[in-house]
Formats: structure tokens, C-alpha cells, sequence
């Protein structure tokens, strides 16, 4: 994981920022994989197939399938093997979810109520422990060692990124280099599986499969520092997420790291104390304030967009096609639901 | 899995039960496991190679591996690969313990306090995956996809039979049928996978690979009956654990399924009230008077026995050797450290 360089300033532009072409485009193999899904998390112990329909059957934009199965269609590809691959993606995808719902102590995903809340803990984290084997068993299937080593190191460096940031609770001297390895783990490493898988099954030589490698992992990048913009932004509770989730657990995230850095003696002791001891009322209103003197938001959105770029340009060596508009499309999408 | 049909009354053979042929026979072996043990659980994260090693390091006899490594000699396999699968066995199984802690709220195993005492929910949750996620990248280094199928098959049968377990907590009319299906799920399919993969680094016919799982199962339900019986045993304060950890936590397992199905109309309302709603002092007393007065500890022995003369059976399509020697005595080891 690199961060680049410099931050420069960078324009929006003007594109109609929308996952949409690619939802077209995967739209009947999108289909296929949500049916693989629901066959797949059948299981005789009822509880399985309830807590497992309650996140994945709920919805959700299917974001990590749909890069697979996006991927592939870069690549050429139009069989079978993507679809079920990309069930298993969403499968390891919803496993972590399961286990960060015990982790983050969050009361809200996607609206509803978590699984733990309604199912308490240990449920969450046996039913997470089953969608993670039944996606093992899904690529022995599929019967490619080259899927099963990305998607089975995916998910060991995707564990290591949660405990790293466990371990950075209520840490309030956490480094930007630090923050960038967790989210680099904790969600890049799984974009950037999905859209490998979706070379792999198409066969392509290294240049391209390690192409897809740095589109998925640069987008995820982005995506994730997007998605921690937004808890201290007004577009979070149209998510149906409460706003200072992220605070009131004391992570560090972008917005408060940048805004510890910038902060003069006072505000530092101020960060101190409701990151590493305790909070108040008023607190969340004060560091909302601070993150807005600071604009620490446009600078994560600065770095999302470098990010963005880079994910882009990583496709440079792929002819133009309806399948790379699309992905490209997907990118400004990650970005640009910011504003 | 299948009940025996009848209970018959064995007569405890006069055999010097012990692990120590197994752990003889293999004993080169296993120091290797547990050097690949070590090295593996490595990480740059810290908090996963302490947390892991406290569970792991702290020794426990290994039963899983060693039985993985002596099915191997079994076989006639002298290799490399037996090691490594071996380990991978033992990183699902510390997997299983670590996530086991969150759903058990056990405070106490092997004597140490458990990681989740010590670290918490969350560290045990994700380090738990981190084992499991490095065991599918031995496997997939390893490269055999008869060796992944049935390792992922086990983990998604172990989760099955995990949830169907907490389920039934506080469920007073569990069926000895349920019960069964649990401890096969939970438990003897590790022992199964564990000693299948030996047979499957020898490359042998599918007769002995299915003999294998056949011991392997037999084995491991015959090895949880007796678990189930020292949780009301004195036995097991020697073992570290407290007597009652199941009885306290409303878990249904045979000595109190059995006392109930004899008890009269009171006794079936007092394991109504301890299992379902709430329990008082003295209650423990009360229930272990019962199991006494059912004579149900003997009928849970007496089943395991059963179990462990079906294992050694298994064993019959192989010559004698002192590998098939080492693994007969297994079998009685696991049931007569109940006396």
C-alpha cells in the first residue's frame, strides 16, 4: 500500500458519477449470482439461512460481486465460473460483516438492525464462520488454486487490518501511515481480490490480472476514505447511519487524524481526552466544528480522489470498451456520493 | 451421523489406556507441526501472534494434528505434507476454540483465563479468523483440492452444528437424535476431516480414506460424550475446568437429556425450570443427584464406548502395524480418562 506522495488539488469533474453502466452491464449474471447466493447460504440449521438473509437478501449495492463479475467482462470472460465466484466474494464480504457487527458495537447497518442486536453475538459470529467456509467450499468447486490463494490471503490480511485498527482504539496519536495500512487491509485488500478473480477466470496474463489488482485495491482505498468522510458528514443519515458512529467508538479515522495534526495546543488536548478517556455532551458538535475549521473533510476527499485517479489509470492498459467505461464510471460513483 | 441402535452394557477392557504410542509414533513430526505452528501464526499485527500463542503456545495435547500425522504413518506416508496439514488442522480447531469463547462465555479452559477475559469479544472474533483465513493459504500452498474440500467442508459443518448448539440452548426437550447431530457437527467432523487428510497425503484408495473418517468420527463423538460427562464428573476440576459450566449455561447435553427423559413429573419440572427459566443455589447439587440417581453419567460412558468399539472397527481394512496399534489406544484414552 502506497500513499501517494502529494496531495494536490484536483477539479471535480463534470461526469455523471454512476454505478449504473455497470449495474447494466452485470445485470443477468447479477442475477444469476444472487440466485447462487440464496441456493448457497441454504443450510437444514434455520438460523443459518434467517441471520444470513437479513444482510445479504436485504440488499445492498453488491458492490464486490459486481466488480468480479465487471471484471471478467473487461477481460472477455462470459461463462459460469464468475458468477458462483462472485457469490463468494459476497459471502466473505457478509462474514465480515457478521464479525465487524460484534467488533464495532454499531447499532445500525444499511437501516435496520444488525444481526447481533437481534440475534446477540455469538449467533453473528458462528453464522459469519459459516458463510466464510460455504465461500471455501464454493471455490473448491470451482476447483481453481489461483482463486482460493487470492481470495484466502484476502482474508487473511483483511483480518489482520481489523485487529490492527482494534488495536488503535482510542489511540489519538495513530498515523496517517497506520490509518492507510488498516483500511488498505480491512477493505481495499477485498476490492482488489474481486476484480483479480474476475481476471483470473478469464485466464489473462499477469499484466492485466495485476492491473485489476491496483483498480480494486485504489478504489477500495477511496471508497473506504469516502465512507469515513461521511460519518461526520450530513449525507450519512441518509444512509440510514448515525453520524459520529466512528467517534463516539474513539477510531481514529482520516477526518480526526488530519484534524489532531492541524489542531493548536487546546484543540489537541481536546481530542486527547474523547478519544483516549471520555466524551460528553456537545463533544461530537465540537469536533464537527474543529473538522470544518480544519476542512479535514475536503482533505480526505482530496486523497479519495487522487486514489480515484490512480484506480483509473490502472486500467490504461485495457483496449476502451463498454465494460471499462463502466468500471471507470464505478469509481467517480464511489467518490463523488460524497456530495 | 448414526445413533447405534442398541445400548448394549460393555465391560471396560483391561487396557492401559494412553496417548502416548500415538505421541511416541509420531513425536518427530509433531515437533515440526509445531515449528510450522509457530512460524505461521505470525503476523506484523502483534496482538494476533500473542493472542494466538496464548491459546495455541500453552500446549494442550494436539489430539487433532497428531491424529492427522499418525493417520498418515497409518498409511504408509513419510513426507513433508502431513506437517503442514497438520497445523492447518490445528489452526481451524484454535479458530473454533477462539470464536467458541465468545459463544460460551466460559471463563475458564485448560486453567488460563480465555482470550476473550483477557482481550475481549472483538480480539478473540477476528484473531479466530486470522488462524482460519492462514490455515485455507497452507491448504492452497499445499495444493491438494481433495485436502481443501475436505477441510471446508468440516469448518462449514462445525459452524452448522455451532449454531444448532446455541439454538437449543435452554431448550429442555432436546431429542437424543438433536444431540447427536450437534456433537457429530461440532466435534467428530474435525476428527473426521483431521484423519481423512493422512490418508489423503498417502494417496490411498477411498476404502481406507473413508475408513479413516469413519475412526476419525467415531472417535471424536465418543471424545465429546466424555467431555459432556466431566462437565458433572469430578474428574474435572483436575482438567482446570468448574463443574456445571453446561448445566449453568442451560446447555442440553446427555447426562441431564437422559435424567430427564427418567425423571418423574417433580423431576421434570425442576430440569424445566434450571434449563428454560432461571436457577437458584443448590441447584447444581440437585442435578448431579439426579444424574447419579438415573445412573446417567454410566449411560453416557456406556454410549462412548460403543462409539469407541466402532472406531477401532474402522480400523480393520488396515494390517497391524504400530501406527494402527497407537491409534486403538487413542480411542480408549479418550474414554477411560473419564475414570
Amino acid at each position: 500500500m502506497s500513499v501517494p506522495a502529494q496531495l494536490g488539488e484536483s477539479k471535480a469533474e463534470p461526469v455523471k458519477a454512476s454505478l449504473q453502466p455497470l449495474l447494466d452491464l452485470v445485470k443477468s449474471d447479477l442475477d444469476d449470482t444472487n440466485q447462487i447466493i440464496i441456493e448457497r447460504m441454504h443450510s437444514e440449521v434455520e438460523l443459518i439461512p434467517t441471520l444470513a438473509r437479513h444482510l445479504i437478501a436485504a440488499g445492498g449495492k453488491r458492490l464486490r460481486p459486481v466488480l468480479t463479475l465487471g471484471a471478467a467482462k473487461l477481460c472477455g470472460y462470459d461463462g459460469e465460473r464468475a458468477k458462483k465466484l462472485a457469490a463468494c466474494v459476497e459471502f466473505i464480504h457478509t462474514a465480515t460483516l457478521l464479525h465487524d457487527d460484534v467488533v464495532d458495537e454499531s447499532d445500525l447497518r444499511r437501516g435496520n438492525e444488525t444481526a447481533n442486536v437481534l440475534w446477540g453475538n455469538q449467533a453473528s459470529v458462528l453464522v459469519g464462520d459459516f458463510l466464510f467456509s460455504r465461500s471455501f467450499q464454493l471455490m473448491v468447486e470451482d476447483g481453481s488454486l489461483d482463486v482460493l490463494r487470492v481470495l484466502s490471503n484476502a482474508s487473511a490480511v483483511i483480518a489482520e487490518g481489523e485487529v490492527l485498527q482494534l488495536m488503535n482504539v482510542g489511540n489519538v496519536d495513530l498515523t496517517e501511515d497506520t490509518y492507510f495500512r488498516v483500511i488498505a487491509a480491512k477493505t481495499a485488500a477485498l476490492f482488489a481480490a474481486a476484480c483479480q478473480v474476475g481476471a483470473l477466470v478469464a485466464d489473462r496474463e499477469s499484466s492485466e490480472i495485476s492491473a485489476l489488482e491496483t483498480y480494486g485495491n485504489d478504489l477500495g482505498i477511496a471508497f473506504q476514505l469516502i465512507d469515513d468522510a461521511l460519518d461526520y458528514s450530513a449525507e450519512q443519515q441518509s444512509l440510514g447511519k448515525a453520524v459520529g458512529d466512528d467517534f463516539r467508538e474513539g477510531k481514529m479515522t482520516l477526518p480526526i487524524l488530519l484534524a489532531y495534526q492541524r489542531g493548536d495546543e487546546e484543540e489537541c488536548k481536546f481530542w486527547k481526552r474523547v478519544v483516549e478517556q471520555e466524551q460528553h455532551d456537545g463533544d461530537l458538535e465540537k469536533a464537527l466544528e474543529l473538522i470544518t475549521k480544519h476542512k479535514t473533510l475536503e482533505s480526505t476527499f482530496s486523497y479519495a480522489r487522487k486514489y480515484g485517479a490512480s484506480a483509473k489509470a490502472a486500467l490504461d492498459v485495457f483496449e476502451d470498451s463498454e465494460a471499462k467505461s463502466a468500471l471507470i464510471s464505478a469509481v467517480d460513483f464511489a467518490i463523488e456520493r460524497a456530495y
